[in-house]
C-alpha cells in the first residue's frame, strides 16, 4: 500500500517521493526490490549516457556541461556520480561534486553521489537500480559518471545506452594500455582539455587504432597540432557500407571553456538513432536484463544460504576441524552446499 | 594423482611445481579446490603481511627493501602484488613491478602479480588461495602488495596477518578522508618518502588520531620539523596496562634510500609475537577461515546455479516477458530461486 502511494507520488513527479525512492533502493531497504519490480513496466524511455575516463579527465565539468545543453533543450537531467574509490582519493572526488553546483540549484535536474552498498548487492547493481527509480521518475537523460578505476568503467558500459571514454592529451602516452576492453566497449572518444599540447595527435591515434581494428585503412588526416576541433566528428560515425556499424567518434573538448560540447551532444544524438535504427538498442537493452536478473537471483541465493538456512552456523559449529586442519574450507563448503540441497528436499 | 604428484613436489621445494601450482589456482583450473584442500594441512607457518596505500606511496620500493632485509635473516619470501586497477594505471604499475628487479633473480625470492580471475572467484579470494600455495611451499614471509583503490586496502587486511599502511608526507592533507575502514584495520603505520616536508607533521596527527581513538591522552611530542626518524617507534606498541591491546606505531621511513627499513622491521616482529602472546593470531586466523569458507559456498552455490542447473536457459526462455515488461527481473528471479529448490528435490 505504502508502495502504491509512493510509486504514485513518484510518477507524478513529486521531489520528496523521488528522494525517497532512491534512497530506499540505493541503501536496500525494506521492500526495494518490490519498488522495483512495480516501477519496471514504467521503464526504457531515459537515455542512460555513461561517461568514465582516468580520474582527472574533466568528467565532471563535462557532465556539468552536457547537463546544461539538455536543460536548454528542455530535458529533465539526471547524474548519477559513481565513487568506488577508497577514502585514500574521497576528498578529491568529493570536490568535483562541490564544482557541478551551476546546475545543482536547477529543479529540472536531480544529481546523486553513490559510493557503496552493503554485502548482499555491489555498487554497480545499485547503481543500476538507482536509474531505474530515475528513468521512472522521468528524467529523459540519464548521465552515469564514473571514475575509471577496477572494474568500474567496464560496469558502466553495462548500464549505458552510450558509453564515452573521456581522455586528456596526456592520456597518448598510455594508449597501448588502455587497449584491454574499455577501447572495444566505448561508443564515443572525448579528448578533453584539448587545450592542453598533444589533443589532436591523441586523436589521430584514436582514429588510427579503431580503424585498424575495424579493418579500415585510416584514411590520411592533415595534422592541426595544438588546434582546437570543436566541429562535428570528422569521420562519418555510421559506416556507409554497413549502417548496422557504428564507428565510434572520436572528439575534441575544453569542457571548461564549453569548447567542443555541441559535437559531443550531436554524437550522442547520432549514436542515440543508430542505436534504435540498427536494432541494437533493443538487444543491448534485452541484454542488460538478463544480466540483471541474473544479479538478482545471485542476491537472492545469498539472502537463501546466509539469511533464511543460516549455513553461517555449519561454519561455526565446524570451524574447530578446520582450524586445526582435519577438514578444508572446501570440504566444508562442499558440506553445506550438499545440505542446503538437503534442506530444500524437506 | 596427478595432484598427488603435484603436492609432493610443491612441498619439495621444486620450482616448476611452484609455477604450475600457483597458475592452476590463480586461473581456477580444474582441480585447484582439490589441491587446496590438501594443501590446507599444511598451511599456517608463513607470515602474511599486507602493504597498502594511496598510488604512488612507494610500495613497491619498500616491499623490496623489506624483502632485502628477509633475505639477510636467511628467510624465503614471496611477495604478491595485486593490481585490481584499470587498464588507465596498468602501466605505471607495470613500472613499479620492474623495478623490483634487484631482488627478482634471487631463488630465495619469489614475485608474482596478480590481476583478475574469471567470474566464479574474485581477485581477492584468488590472491588468497595463491598465498596458500606459497605457504604450502615453505616461504616464511608472504607480502601481499596492493594499491588502495576500491575494496583492495579492506580486502588486504582480511589476508595478511599484520597489515600496514604506507603514506607519503602529502596523505596529511587528506587524513580526515582516511578514517572510514583503513585506519581501524591498520596494524602498522608507515610515513614514507620522509625526506619531503611534512613526514613528522604526519607521524603526530596519526599518532594522535590513534590515541583519541583508543581513548588516551597523547603525550607530547617534540617537533621534529623535517627530520628522518629512522629508529624504533617512539611509543611503546603494546599497552603496559593491558598487553592485549596493540597500539598501531607509526614508523617514518625513506625507502629509496633505505632509511627507517630496521624499524619497521621490528615493528613486524613486535607485531608478530604480540599477535601469538595475546591469542589475536589465532583468533584473526580462526575468521579468515569462516571467511573464506562463506566465500568457497558462494562459488559453489554459483557453480550450481549457473553450470549445473542452466538457469541461463529459464532467463532466456522468459526474457521476451521482461523486455515488454510483463514481469520483471525479480520476478523472474524468485522463479529460478523457487524452482532450483524445486529442482533440489527431485
Amino acid at each position: 500500500m505504502l508502495d502504491d502511494a509512493l510509486t504514485a507520488a513518484l510518477l507524478a513527479g513529486k521531489v520528496a517521493a523521488l528522494a525517497r525512492a532512491v534512497s530506499i533502493v540505493e541503501n536496500g531497504r525494506s521492500g526495494y526490490e518490490e519498488l522495483l519490480a512495480t516501477l519496471h513496466p514504467r521503464l526504457g524511455r531515459a537515455r542512460r549516457i555513461g561517461l568514465t575516463g582516468p580520474p582527472g579527465a574533466g568528467k565532471s565539468t563535462l557532465t556539468e556541461r552536457l547537463v546544461t545543453a539538455y536543460r536548454v533543450q528542455g530535458l529533465r537531467v539526471a547524474v548519477v556520480a559513481v565513487d568506488p574509490t577508497s577514502p585514500f582519493t574521497g576528498g578529491a572526488l568529493l570536490g568535483d561534486r562541490i564544482r557541478m553546483e551551476s546546475v545543482a540549484l536547477d529543479p529540472g535536474v536531480y544529481i546523486r553521489s553513490m559510493a557503496t552498498r552493503g554485502s548482499l548487492g555491489g555498487l554497480a547493481t545499485a547503481t543500476r537500480e538507482v536509474c531505474d527509480v530515475l528513468d521512472a521518475a522521468g528524467f529523459e537523460r540519464i548521465i552515469v559518471e564514473t571514475v575509471g578505476v577496477g572494474q568500474s568503467e567496464l560496469d558502466v558500459t553495462r548500464m549505458a545506452d552510450t558509453t564515452a571514454l573521456i581522455l586528456v592529451p596526456e592520456s597518448g602516452d598510455g594508449i597501448q594500455t588502455l587497449k584491454s576492453g574499455i577501447i572495444e566497449a566505448a561508443d564515443l572518444f572525448v579528448v578533453n582539455k584539448a587545450d592542453r599540447p598533444g589533443a589532436d595527435k591523441l586523436r589521430r591515434e584514436l582514429e588510427m587504432s579503431l580503424d585498424l581494428r575495424s579493418g579500415r585503412m585510416s584514411r590520411p588526416v592533415p595534422a592541426h597540432h595544438g588546434a582546437l576541433r570543436s566541429g562535428p566528428p570528422k569521420r562519418p560515425a555510421v559506416d556507409v557500407a554497413d549502417p548496422t556499424v557504428w564507428r565510434p567518434p572520436v572528439l575534441v573538448t575544453t569542457a571548461s571553456k564549453g569548447d567542443g560540447i555541441e559535437a559531443v551532444i550531436d554524437a550522442l544524438e547520432a549514436h542515440w538513432l543508430w542505436l534504435v535504427a540498427s536494432g541494437a538498442l533493443e538487444q543491448r537493452r534485452r541484454t542488460r536484463l538478463a544480466e540483471r536478473t541474473r544479479e538478482v537471483v545471485e542476491r537472492a541465493m545469498r539472502r537463501w544460504v546466509w539469511q533464511e538456512a543460516h549455513a553461517d552456523e555449519m561454519i561455526t559449529a565446524r570451524l574447530d576441524d578446520v582450524s586445526v586442519g582435519r577438514t578444508s574450507p572446501y570440504e566444508l563448503a562442499a558440506d553445506i552446499v550438499a545440505a542446503l540441497k538437503e534442506g530444500a528436499r524437506v
